[in-house]
Protein backbone atom coordinates (compact mmCIF):
# COMPACT_ATOMS: atom_id res chain seq x y z
CA UNK A 1 0.00 0.00 0.00
CA UNK A 2 1.49 3.49 -1.19
CA UNK A 3 2.81 6.23 1.58
CA UNK A 4 2.42 8.94 -0.45
CA UNK A 5 -0.43 10.71 -3.21
CA UNK A 6 0.92 8.67 -6.43
CA UNK A 7 2.23 11.49 -9.28
CA UNK A 8 -1.50 11.10 -11.05
CA UNK A 9 -3.63 12.30 -8.42
CA UNK A 10 -1.32 15.14 -7.51
CA UNK A 11 -3.53 16.91 -9.55
CA UNK A 12 -6.50 16.99 -6.85
CA UNK A 13 -3.44 19.24 -4.74
CA UNK A 14 -4.08 22.19 -7.26
CA UNK A 15 -7.90 21.78 -7.64
CA UNK A 16 -8.96 22.95 -4.42
CA UNK A 17 -10.21 19.69 -3.52
CA UNK A 18 -11.63 19.66 0.28
CA UNK A 19 -10.58 16.53 2.81
CA UNK A 20 -13.13 14.99 4.52
CA UNK A 21 -11.15 14.03 7.78
CA UNK A 22 -12.52 11.26 10.24
CA UNK A 23 -10.84 11.68 13.30
CA UNK A 24 -12.22 9.42 16.90
CA UNK A 25 -14.72 10.94 19.69
CA UNK A 26 -13.87 10.01 23.30
CA UNK A 27 -16.42 7.24 22.96
CA UNK A 28 -14.50 5.57 20.16
CA UNK A 29 -17.36 6.60 17.44
CA UNK A 30 -16.03 8.68 14.37
CA UNK A 31 -16.84 12.11 13.35
CA UNK A 32 -16.10 13.72 9.85
CA UNK A 33 -15.92 17.26 8.73
CA UNK A 34 -14.43 18.75 5.64
CA UNK A 35 -11.21 20.56 5.66
CA UNK A 36 -8.99 22.67 3.36
CA UNK A 37 -5.56 20.74 3.41
CA UNK A 38 -2.17 20.79 1.61
CA UNK A 39 1.01 18.18 1.45
CA UNK A 40 5.17 18.41 0.96
CA UNK A 41 5.71 15.35 -0.51
CA UNK A 42 5.50 13.37 2.46
CA UNK A 43 2.76 14.60 4.31
CA UNK A 44 -0.98 16.37 4.59
CA UNK A 45 -0.78 19.24 6.46
CA UNK A 46 -4.33 20.95 7.89
CA UNK A 47 -5.39 23.28 9.92
CA UNK A 48 -8.40 23.82 13.29
CA UNK A 49 -8.78 25.79 16.29
CA UNK A 50 -7.59 25.03 19.57
CA UNK A 51 -10.62 23.94 21.41
CA UNK A 52 -12.71 22.27 18.70
CA UNK A 53 -13.83 18.72 18.82
CA UNK A 54 -11.81 17.74 15.87
CA UNK A 55 -8.48 19.02 17.91
CA UNK A 56 -9.80 17.44 21.39
CA UNK A 57 -9.79 14.07 19.28
CA UNK A 58 -6.36 14.49 17.51
CA UNK A 59 -4.71 15.31 20.37
CA UNK A 60 -6.28 12.77 22.50
CA UNK A 61 -6.52 10.27 19.25
CA UNK A 62 -3.70 10.42 16.34
CA UNK A 63 -4.96 8.17 14.04
CA UNK A 64 -7.19 10.00 11.56
CA UNK A 65 -8.65 8.91 7.89
CA UNK A 66 -9.54 11.34 4.53
CA UNK A 67 -11.37 10.79 1.77
CA UNK A 68 -10.25 13.27 -1.30
CA UNK A 69 -12.75 13.64 -3.88
CA UNK A 70 -12.01 14.79 -7.19
CA UNK A 71 -14.04 17.94 -7.55
CA UNK A 72 -14.40 17.69 -11.26
CA UNK A 73 -15.57 13.65 -11.31
CA UNK A 74 -16.54 12.25 -8.35
CA UNK A 75 -15.77 8.96 -8.75
CA UNK A 76 -12.16 9.52 -8.74
CA UNK A 77 -11.15 10.09 -5.58
CA UNK A 78 -8.18 8.80 -2.54
CA UNK A 79 -8.59 7.21 0.60
CA UNK A 80 -5.87 8.12 3.51
CA UNK A 81 -5.23 6.68 6.58
CA UNK A 82 -2.58 7.80 8.79
CA UNK A 83 -1.66 9.50 11.84
CA UNK A 84 -1.21 13.01 13.46
CA UNK A 85 2.53 13.12 14.22
CA UNK A 86 2.56 17.31 15.03
CA UNK A 87 0.16 19.24 16.43
CA UNK A 88 1.23 23.12 16.52
CA UNK A 89 0.33 26.69 16.77
CA UNK A 90 4.08 27.64 15.94
CA UNK A 91 3.11 28.95 12.12
CA UNK A 92 -0.61 28.32 12.28
CA UNK A 93 -1.70 31.40 11.95
CA UNK A 94 0.41 31.80 8.25
CA UNK A 95 -0.92 28.24 7.48
CA UNK A 96 -4.48 29.13 7.62
CA UNK A 97 -3.83 32.68 5.62
CA UNK A 98 -1.65 30.05 2.93
CA UNK A 99 -4.41 27.71 2.69
CA UNK A 100 -7.18 29.94 2.52
CA UNK A 101 -4.67 32.40 0.04
CA UNK A 102 -5.02 28.57 -2.10
CA UNK A 103 -8.68 28.17 -1.75
CA UNK A 104 -10.37 31.16 -1.77
CA UNK A 105 -7.85 33.67 -3.57
CA UNK A 106 -7.59 35.73 0.04
CA UNK A 107 -6.46 35.76 3.63
CA UNK A 108 -8.10 34.00 5.99
CA UNK A 109 -11.56 35.84 6.40
CA UNK A 110 -13.25 33.99 9.19
CA UNK A 111 -11.13 34.55 11.90
CA UNK A 112 -12.98 34.27 15.56
CA UNK A 113 -11.87 36.14 18.76
CA UNK A 114 -9.51 35.15 20.70
CA UNK A 115 -9.44 31.74 18.44
CA UNK A 116 -5.70 30.01 18.77
CA UNK A 117 -5.02 28.27 14.90
CA UNK A 118 -3.41 25.13 14.97
CA UNK A 119 -1.73 22.82 12.37
CA UNK A 120 -1.70 18.98 12.28
CA UNK A 121 0.94 16.83 10.83
CA UNK A 122 -0.47 13.94 9.09
CA UNK A 123 1.55 10.96 8.23
CA UNK A 124 0.57 8.50 6.01
CA UNK A 125 0.36 5.16 6.74
CA UNK A 126 -1.66 4.08 3.81
CA UNK A 127 -3.19 5.78 0.25
CA UNK A 128 -5.36 4.08 -2.04
CA UNK A 129 -7.25 5.47 -5.05
CA UNK A 130 -9.87 4.67 -7.41
CA UNK A 131 -10.76 6.15 -10.49
CA UNK B 1 -28.94 18.91 18.08
CA UNK B 2 -30.92 18.12 15.16
CA UNK B 3 -31.51 14.44 14.42
CA UNK B 4 -33.24 14.99 10.47
CA UNK B 5 -31.53 16.86 7.55
CA UNK B 6 -33.44 20.19 8.05
CA UNK B 7 -35.60 21.28 5.12
CA UNK B 8 -33.58 23.63 4.30
CA UNK B 9 -30.56 20.81 3.56
CA UNK B 10 -32.95 18.45 1.78
CA UNK B 11 -31.73 19.83 -1.74
CA UNK B 12 -28.38 17.71 -1.24
CA UNK B 13 -30.63 15.24 -1.83
CA UNK B 14 -31.44 15.44 -4.70
CA UNK B 15 -28.25 17.42 -6.04
CA UNK B 16 -26.58 13.38 -6.26
CA UNK B 17 -24.15 14.92 -3.32
CA UNK B 18 -22.06 11.84 -2.11
CA UNK B 19 -21.68 11.23 1.39
CA UNK B 20 -17.98 10.48 2.61
CA UNK B 21 -18.68 7.66 5.35
CA UNK B 22 -16.10 7.02 8.26
CA UNK B 23 -16.43 3.77 9.69
CA UNK B 24 -14.03 1.96 12.79
CA UNK B 25 -11.37 -0.63 11.92
CA UNK B 26 -10.77 -3.36 14.29
CA UNK B 27 -7.87 -1.55 15.94
CA UNK B 28 -10.38 1.72 16.46
CA UNK B 29 -8.71 3.50 13.96
CA UNK B 30 -11.31 5.52 11.54
CA UNK B 31 -11.85 4.54 7.87
CA UNK B 32 -13.74 7.18 5.58
CA UNK B 33 -15.04 6.20 1.70
CA UNK B 34 -17.54 7.89 -0.50
CA UNK B 35 -20.78 6.37 -0.97
CA UNK B 36 -24.64 6.89 -2.34
CA UNK B 37 -26.65 7.50 -0.47
CA UNK B 38 -30.84 8.19 -0.06
CA UNK B 39 -32.78 9.22 2.51
CA UNK B 40 -36.48 8.01 3.72
CA UNK B 41 -37.22 11.09 5.59
CA UNK B 42 -35.84 9.78 9.18
CA UNK B 43 -32.93 7.15 7.76
CA UNK B 44 -30.08 7.68 6.00
CA UNK B 45 -29.50 4.24 3.52
CA UNK B 46 -26.28 3.14 1.94
CA UNK B 47 -25.19 0.23 -0.29
CA UNK B 48 -22.33 -1.88 -0.34
CA UNK B 49 -21.25 -5.21 -0.71
CA UNK B 50 -20.58 -8.58 1.42
CA UNK B 51 -16.82 -8.65 2.77
CA UNK B 52 -15.94 -5.52 2.08
CA UNK B 53 -13.82 -2.92 4.74
CA UNK B 54 -16.77 -0.72 5.44
CA UNK B 55 -19.01 -3.98 5.46
CA UNK B 56 -17.12 -5.84 8.28
CA UNK B 57 -16.43 -2.27 10.05
CA UNK B 58 -20.23 -1.58 10.23
CA UNK B 59 -21.33 -5.54 11.45
CA UNK B 60 -18.74 -5.19 14.52
CA UNK B 61 -19.18 -1.64 15.22
CA UNK B 62 -22.49 0.09 14.06
CA UNK B 63 -21.24 3.68 15.22
CA UNK B 64 -20.82 5.73 11.68
CA UNK B 65 -20.63 9.79 10.84
CA UNK B 66 -20.93 10.91 7.65
CA UNK B 67 -20.49 14.51 5.56
CA UNK B 68 -22.05 15.43 2.80
CA UNK B 69 -20.86 18.57 1.01
CA UNK B 70 -22.72 20.26 -1.52
CA UNK B 71 -21.25 19.84 -4.82
CA UNK B 72 -22.32 23.44 -5.69
CA UNK B 73 -20.90 25.03 -3.05
CA UNK B 74 -18.18 23.50 -0.66
CA UNK B 75 -19.12 25.43 1.78
CA UNK B 76 -22.30 24.16 2.23
CA UNK B 77 -22.80 20.96 4.17
CA UNK B 78 -23.84 18.22 7.04
CA UNK B 79 -21.75 16.28 9.62
CA UNK B 80 -24.19 13.85 10.63
CA UNK B 81 -23.97 10.89 13.13
CA UNK B 82 -25.43 7.74 14.08
CA UNK B 83 -25.39 4.23 14.08
CA UNK B 84 -26.24 1.45 11.81
CA UNK B 85 -29.47 -0.34 13.02
CA UNK B 86 -29.83 -2.78 9.99
CA UNK B 87 -27.92 -4.46 7.62
CA UNK B 88 -29.49 -6.31 5.08
CA UNK B 89 -28.93 -7.98 1.77
CA UNK B 90 -32.77 -8.49 0.85
CA UNK B 91 -34.05 -5.89 -1.44
CA UNK B 92 -30.17 -4.52 -1.60
CA UNK B 93 -29.62 -5.72 -5.45
CA UNK B 94 -32.94 -3.23 -6.29
CA UNK B 95 -31.72 -0.94 -3.84
CA UNK B 96 -28.07 -0.17 -5.43
CA UNK B 97 -30.30 -0.14 -9.27
CA UNK B 98 -32.45 2.85 -7.38
CA UNK B 99 -29.13 4.54 -6.08
CA UNK B 100 -27.27 3.91 -9.63
CA UNK B 101 -30.16 5.03 -11.53
CA UNK B 102 -30.46 8.08 -8.94
CA UNK B 103 -26.91 9.05 -9.45
CA UNK B 104 -26.04 7.98 -13.02
CA UNK B 105 -28.93 7.63 -14.85
CA UNK B 106 -28.95 3.90 -15.35
CA UNK B 107 -28.67 0.51 -13.59
CA UNK B 108 -26.07 -0.33 -11.44
CA UNK B 109 -23.33 -1.06 -13.82
CA UNK B 110 -20.65 -2.38 -12.02
CA UNK B 111 -21.48 -5.60 -10.40
CA UNK B 112 -18.83 -7.93 -9.76
CA UNK B 113 -18.92 -12.03 -9.80
CA UNK B 114 -20.49 -13.71 -6.79
CA UNK B 115 -20.92 -10.04 -5.54
CA UNK B 116 -23.85 -9.93 -2.48
CA UNK B 117 -25.28 -6.53 -2.13
CA UNK B 118 -25.70 -5.17 1.57
CA UNK B 119 -28.11 -1.99 2.57
CA UNK B 120 -27.08 -0.34 5.29
CA UNK B 121 -30.07 1.82 7.23
CA UNK B 122 -28.90 4.68 10.31
CA UNK B 123 -30.51 5.90 12.75
CA UNK B 124 -29.21 9.49 13.27
CA UNK B 125 -28.19 10.59 16.71
CA UNK B 126 -26.81 14.44 14.90
CA UNK B 127 -27.18 16.71 12.06
CA UNK B 128 -25.60 19.62 12.31
CA UNK B 129 -25.40 22.29 9.11
CA UNK B 130 -22.44 24.88 7.79
CA UNK B 131 -23.37 27.15 5.05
Amino acid sequence: MAKTIPENFQDLLSKKALADIATIMPDGTPQVTPVWFDYDGRHIRINSAKGRQKDRNMRARPAVALAIVDPDNPYRYMQLRGEVIEITAAGADAHIDALSNSYLGKDYPNRQPGEVRVTYVIKLSSVSTMG
